[in-house]
């Protein structure tokens, strides 16, 4: 069932919460894929109800010509999810009323790698994924490791303001040849298709060579010339980061991370991989 | 009964919602008063359990002196509340522990009149209420009037965040003198402690002078020369604003406030009345 105002979808779980159902959230911005279908179907195996939220949210773009041509399907979309038990479609008015003047902010986290990239980004979508966890009320909400960052803000959001939502995180979908499935992949051309998967490869070679003991720079130039190499216009970031935190890699012990944002063909590509 | 942690109040909520307990919420700062009371008694009136959190938040004091000089008085206060279901008291570091990066601003509304004079208090203010909201799960929060601007910044963000608590505003208690209930007033010296009325008397008389037509800034003008009379030695502000936004009143007709905030020995006193 579509729901297209904040106010029938409350109604509706108001009436799940008296049964005592579980309620699942996957926030997405629609043009989904196989990775978005992946976190469906995490949350119907561990939810009674499951919401899926459609919503190109225009404060988590900073760039213009991005938000307009940011892939949109609905119809599509709505098609995929037709096993779910609600589709959350609402308008740019709906969430963001006259008046609206409330943000979020999770400080530090949201400012370093695409933060430094994407002003406002982080803002913009932390303000809005608080937005849907109340609406909701869900139980768990879902995010794909792929925007790994976007995941490790949103746990901490949930921390800092003890918000009861747990936050599973699912692992990334990959394309045969390992290119991270993304809604802005459809953008590419055929040539540059063909060499997206470098990404993935330059990660990998990353975390190869600081798994052998490489000293950072080395190890990021490693996977640099492979982007080079392989026709990727500039490269916004490649690093290793301690997992959680997003600072830079300062010892191999803790718990490592290759993060990795790049421009092939006009379109912006990000991934990340465990070290 | 007295909760110190997060976990041990949450643990309890939820075997109340188990009971299908409705949940009121005072958020103070302790020192309490009859002000304070007043609120408590309406929570006990309308909700099944009620929880009053005494926690004087240093991110919402912009003055160092302030925050040291705020009086505290927690055992007294604990008796007083001997009536409430949950008296939360949590420490410093239980409500930010290391790591703690978020905050939530109330644009606009946050910048105007307090805002422009303590900068940053309404972020802090605004970000330990959605804390104190998420770990009560309140069906419910009691808010004083005496606080005027806080109290709409609270109910901006409930609303922009589609927080489900709902916000009850409630009437400045009052000396017999006229003087608004607050825990600051324990720090007027005698002499001044007789002047502080003046505060109430030129609000009412910029308020009488508004319905009666008068221009905007000559009704400020009376209101400004009875507190200079009286031997307030500085006025931060005194303004007639629309009373919902806070911007500064262009027309009669919409609905009026008076806010004023000024120094009397040493002390910051604030108050607002309706026009």
């Amino acid at each position: 069932m579509i729901f297209r105002t904040i106010s029938d979808l409350q109604a509706q779980v108001v009436a799940w919460k008296a049964e005592g159902a579980t309620i699942g959230l996957t926030p997405t911005m629609g043009a989904l894929h196989d990775g978005h279908l992946s976190l469906v179907k995490r949350a119907c195996e561990q939810c009674d109800r499951v919401i899926v939220s459609i919503f190109v949210n225009p404060t988590q773009f900073n760039n213009a010509a991005d938000l307009e041509t940011y892939p949109r399907s609905e119809n599509r979309d709505v098609a995929l999810l037709d096993r779910v038990d609600a589709v959350f479609v609402p308008s740019i008015t709906e969430m963001y009323p006259e008046g609206f003047v409330s943000n979020v902010r999770v400080g530090g986290l949201s400012e370093r790698l695409e933060g430094a990239h994407r002003p406002g980004h982080f803002d913009g979508m932390a303000t809005v994924v608080m937005k849907l966890f109340n609406i909701s009320k869900a139980d768990i909400a879902f995010f794909g490791e792929k925007d790994w960052q976007q995941l490790q803000i949103v746990r901490r959001m949930v921390k800092d303001f003890n918000h009861s939502i747990r936050i599973e995180g699912c692992v990334t979908l990959r394309e045969a040849d390992g290119l991270a499935m993304s809604s802005r992949n459809r953008r590419l051309g055929e040539n540059a298709r063909r060499r997206a998967p470098a990404l993935y490869s330059a990660m990998q070679k990353v975390a190869d060579a600081v798994r052998s003991g490489a000293e950072r720079d080395v190890a990021l130039d490693v996977g640099i010339q492979i982007l080079r190499d392989s026709g990727f216009e500039s490269i916004d970031y490649l690093d290793v980061c301690e997992a959680t935190t997003l600072t830079p890699a300062e010892k191999s012990g803790a718990s490592l991370r290759v993060l990795a944002a790049a421009w092939l063909d006009g379109v912006r590509l990000i991934d990340n991989l465990v070290v």
